[in-house]
């Protein structure tokens, strides 16, 4: 068992809720603000979404999505086009009612997603197949009046990027929405080392609108699942409200088929709830904004030369580090390192120079290794953030299979949420009724029918009779 | 006399109001949309808001600013903090009055800019000058209730950066005020070519709430003004209604210094109002997102071979380029580039080949020169992309410094104003009442009272009493 360096932080084995608010106020990720529900991106924060924004967009831009930037507004009858949609997103609404001293005329939504405002301008910009496919993404803000927040997970306003793009025919629009779903897949897998199950959502689950939604599902520590991207078709169900027709390559006008797709800062609360510890935040390699801090031990010049001389090395291998030159003791500064998630600290005192020799702390494994100064010590840094971000993947990899239960009857079911929740894979009929009466088991749902289904049994966990797939389920975030 | 190949858009010297909305149309740089006052940034516009971005991004990272995120809603309460700056505000406010199905118990308004919502942080995380400076930074948008808007210069909502900070020393703060005016002043004039004039705001122009305003001005093609980035000085002026108070060195509580400084998506307004012609938009090359296009002239196999090779070098260099594949002719595509606003247009056909050469054609000069591909290619792209970043500056130099006057009377003011507008160079008492009664001049403003005043007269060009100081008028956007 590891020594719990830092009391200001609650155990995450002892309440998890506080250990993790306890991680986002300590690591400095975010504050409270004296606006309800709305949470303050601290630099600590903020700088992680700025990575995983540099790096998923220029995935999107690899296959070919530009960005652009839609209103903020959307008026109350363009919201209202698509009947499902306004339903699905109205009562979550933020209103604008007021503007310039007047009262306005139509009020106006403050953007909850904005299919209905890119199908707007769709409508007056495509005409012929020659327009297909746009293929556009925007990275904004969104507001969704949520009565019960928590910092990255649920909040009144996030960040998030919003993809919605329009083709030609079905089959291209189909293989957008499964790409992007993979795109995400990826990202969370490789970059955040974060192991995630994907599939199609039930009829139930699915986005208000959507033909059918694809999601990205991850598995936090506690065994809750967490929603994390989402990819949805919509086929023509809004370009037909709002008339988005083109001539196609037999001349007659057809209605384009559509897709959108999402993810938010709500990866910030994943990393937290799947990597982090009783230390404090613990970050992969490849998001981490800082992958090395330097501590040099004691005051003598010739260690910060030292330091100095990692740090430049470092710099110029774009390995983005620091010295920490405040004035704390070293264990202080470490607890801080380890506190901020800084996946290598580099300590450097007058002993080590003497033997020639660097001491190497891993955050994620808490082990220490010499490192000569003799050696490569570029390689060694790259080598051991691939064995760091490894490490993070498989451990939360055999953390989730240890956490997927089979469940063949509501009891077994019952077992699982209420003694130690996590992944439930079960058979079901299709029908909505058995998926509300799991629903009753501490708000247990369905995540997603997976790509690959595995035959359980024939019956439904259910309601016994023949069953349709095999879905995951699990309470919820 | 340039020929005008592009008969779609209006001649800037016929109707330059016209001109300015054909350009933002035919370049795809915005789109007008059902949200009244509201612009839909297009994929070319916001291409450029991206380069923007990244390039100031790493200014102010470089000079230690970390970038944050603040809630988008102001509650009234908030808003209200400080007197001037709620006066200043709250006419063109919009206000969110219902969330959630519900009357909200206090209503909220828009961020129309987030100082009080960066106070109100600052007052729970500073406690020590320790603490001290915080130099936080946010891109995001704003929204201000106007009445009458155009694309870019004046939108409902609008994107920017707006950066907060709070410092130990009045000292300290003002360094900072002045340093980032410095920064957009490099900015418009290094990588936008813009050339500049900086200064002081007169105390009637100067931000609502802060002790003073230093201001980037720039001058349009037809002579208009166009206020291109501020940094505020404040004092204490927030600091003390919102209670941001330190220990100092002394262990005394002492209120903190404030700074901000922002700047928006307008520029991309001052991008076609500088360089632009009646062929379309013209881009500097730094901030051009194509740098380069390649337009293959005919069909053989060998000429597009050669594309592919220009186009892999340049890739290579780090030149961003595409080579225009569509199906259109030679001379719709060269007219569409031109339009564009790319700086640089290559052209391959069979008889160059032949030649060993290129054809390069520069969008600022139309001139066409031939390129041996003997010679480096890349090293004569580098050194064309500096001529033309330097001559668009240069010609703009030079058109400001033939619409800038020295004004010794109101009849002079008048005769520029009306008959070909630009700065007016004059001498003021240093009287609000002047400064209005120069206004009554088609709207004439102080731009602003230069770091450097030249002694052009004793005497007011308005009431002739003693001159305080030499100030920069002219009409604004």
């Amino acid at each position: 068992m590891k020594e719990q360096k830092n009391k200001k932080i609650t155990s995450r084995n002892v309440d998890f809720a506080k250990w993790y608010t306890d991680i986002v106020r300590n690591a400095h990720l975010a504050a409270y603000s004296n606006v309800k529900g709305c949470m303050i991106l601290e630099p600590n924060g903020y700088a992680i979404w700025e990575n995983i924004q540099k790096i998923l967009d220029k995935e999107f831009k690899k296959l070919g999505h530009q960005n652009v930037y839609m209103p903020l507004f959307i008026p109350e009858s363009l919201l209202k086009k698509e009947a499902e949609h306004v339903e699905g997103f109205a009562p979550e609404g933020a209103w604008v009612t007021e503007g310039g001293g007047d009262v306005l005329e139509e009020k106006m939504c403050v953007r909850p997603t904005s299919e209905t405002l890119f199908c707007d301008y769709y409508s007056t910009v495509v005409k012929s197949y020659r327009d297909l496919p746009k293929l556009y993404n925007q990275w904004c803000n969104v507001v969704r009046w949520e009565k019960e927040t928590r910092p990255f997970l649920r909040t009144r306003e996030f960040l998030w990027q919003e993809g919605h793009t329009i083709h030609e025919t079905a089959e291209e629009a189909e293989k957008e929405t499964r790409c992007m779903l993979e795109v995400y897949k990826n990202f969370f897998e490789n970059v955040l080392a974060i192991p995630v199950v994907t599939g199609k959502k039930t009829e139930r689950e699915k986005f208000a609108g959507a033909e059918y939604t694809l999601t990205v599902e991850a598995l936090m520590y506690n065994g809750i699942t967490l929603q994390s991207a989402t990819s949805h078709y919509f086929g023509q169900k809004f370009t037909k409200p709002f008339d988005i027709t083109f001539s196609n390559r037999n001349n007659e006008l057809e209605y384009a088929y559509q897709t959108s797709w999402g993810t938010t800062t709500r990866m910030i609360g994943a990393l937290i709830m799947v990597h982090s510890d009783d230390n404090g935040l613990v970050l992969p390699p490849k998001i981490a904004p800082y992958k090395v801090v330097i501590v040099p031990i004691g005051k003598e010049e010739r260690v910060f030369a030292k330091a100095e001389e990692i740090h430049t090395l470092l710099d110029r291998a774009d390995i983005s580090n620091f010295i920490d030159l405040s004035d704390k003791s070293p264990g202080y500064k470490f607890a801080e390192a380890e506190m901020l998630g800084i996946p290598i600290r580099l300590e450097i005192g007058p002993k080590d120079l003497e033997k020639e020799q660097l001491i190497v702390a891993r955050r994620d494994t808490s082990e220490k290794i010499c490192l000569s100064l003799k050696e490569n010590v570029i390689d060694k840094i790259y080598n051991l953030m691939d064995q760091i971000q490894n490490n993070l993947f498989e451990t939360a990899l055999k953390r989730n299979l240890e956490k997927t239960y089979i469940c063949k009857n509501m009891k077994e079911i019952e077992n699982v949420i209420y003694t130690n929740p996590g992944y439930i894979k079960a058979m079901w009929c299709g029908d909505e009724a058995c998926e509300l009466k799991i629903k009753e088991i501490r708000g247990t749902k369905s995540r997603c029918i997976p790509f690959e289904e595995e035959n359980l049994s024939d019956v439904c966990v259910c309601c016994g009779k023949k069953a349709k797939h095999m879905v995951y389920f699990g309470i919820q975030y």
